[in-house]
């Protein structure tokens, strides 16, 4: 049973979280994994859109992951400067196997340290704000997401859901990931280099 | 100020909540419009991913609404039988100028009457439960949405992203609409009769 852990700060993108968590945690996939949300303290968080996501875990008692997701949303512009939490990424990031952000959740990965030496995107409107998060990560302007090892960074919002769906490919097979997205009515855009935004 | 009033109830499809929401309650918005969550009592509600969201309003103080949105999801299933349930959609949507709904959040609009006589459509993938849910209803097979007079039915869970953006187009305007799209980096969908799905 494969666990994958979301990321909750105060100030997220919900379909950061929401589209990657609908195909991740998707019924059919409920007898191969499951999805938890983590924030400092277990509880409501509430999004930009003022919607809140209910934390299942806080910091300290975070089950072992086999996927952490870290959303964008304006409130990263805040949780990079807070240096307790780009340490709970660095620390969580390390034990485990694959790393993944949503837009400007690339931020708070550069911030930890995550990216140094690798090749990320994230979304198009904020794109210079994060590059200077990560003077040491090799930026991809045009790409819908990119993966480098065993981290995955998506481009902005929407294409969390179409690299949650490369995901699925990955660690499922395809034609599952082919028939969430029928199921959902989603028209999958499965190639990373497809980006129409950049 | 706008009020676009988002019903929650138990294993609801979490996309088909926070697809339209992500959009109705975009911060370029944020000036025009608010978006609330309400249920049978106020507090967290899970989905069918087992996410929670969390619920502003119970039934019994709804502040008034301009837009009503009903999910779909596995939940839709039982609640079709709850007549106090139903009550409250049908005695909501006689009162709010705009009703939808996303999947099969239309076989509880059915239900509650509200798509007697007009033409309406829901998910591709339980069509034949829903239209059993609605003798009177003209049910739809082919369309991404259908809008009819004040009521607006979407297809499966994605497709309520499309009807959301084609909502701000007709409320706010179109460029808006696009600009959300754009923003977001959601390739919209802007024709209701666009539905490779069916």
């Amino acid at each position: 049973m494969r666990t994958i852990g979301v990321l909750l700060f105060p100030q997220f993108e919900l379909l950061d979280v929401c589209g990657p968590v609908e195909v991740l945690g998707h019924r059919l996939l409920a007898d191969r994994q499951r999805v938890v949300l983590i924030a400092r303290e277990a509880g409501p968080v509430p999004s930009v859109q003022g919607t809140k996501l209910v934390a299942d875990h806080g910091f300290a008692d975070r089950p072992p992951l086999d996927v952490l997701l870290v959303p964008g949303g304006q409130g990263t512009r805040k949780e990079v400067d807070d240096a307790a939490f780009i340490d709970w990424i660095s620390q969580a990031s390390a034990a485990t196997p694959v790393v993944s952000s949503v837009c400007t959740g690339a931020a708070l990965l550069a911030r930890a340290g995550v990216l140094d030496g690798r090749r990320a995107t994230s979304n198009k409107r904020a794109f210079d704000w994060v590059v200077s998060q990560g003077p040491r990560v090799e930026w991809v302007r045009k790409a819908r997401w990119v993966e480098d090892g065993k981290v995955w960074t998506s481009s902005g919002v929407s294409a969390g859901t179409d690299m949650a769906l490369a995901l699925v490919a990955r660690l499922v097979d395809t034609e599952t990931a082919d028939l969430i997205a029928h199921v959902i009515e989603y028209t999958r855009h499965a190639d990373p280099d497809d980006d129409p935004f950049a």
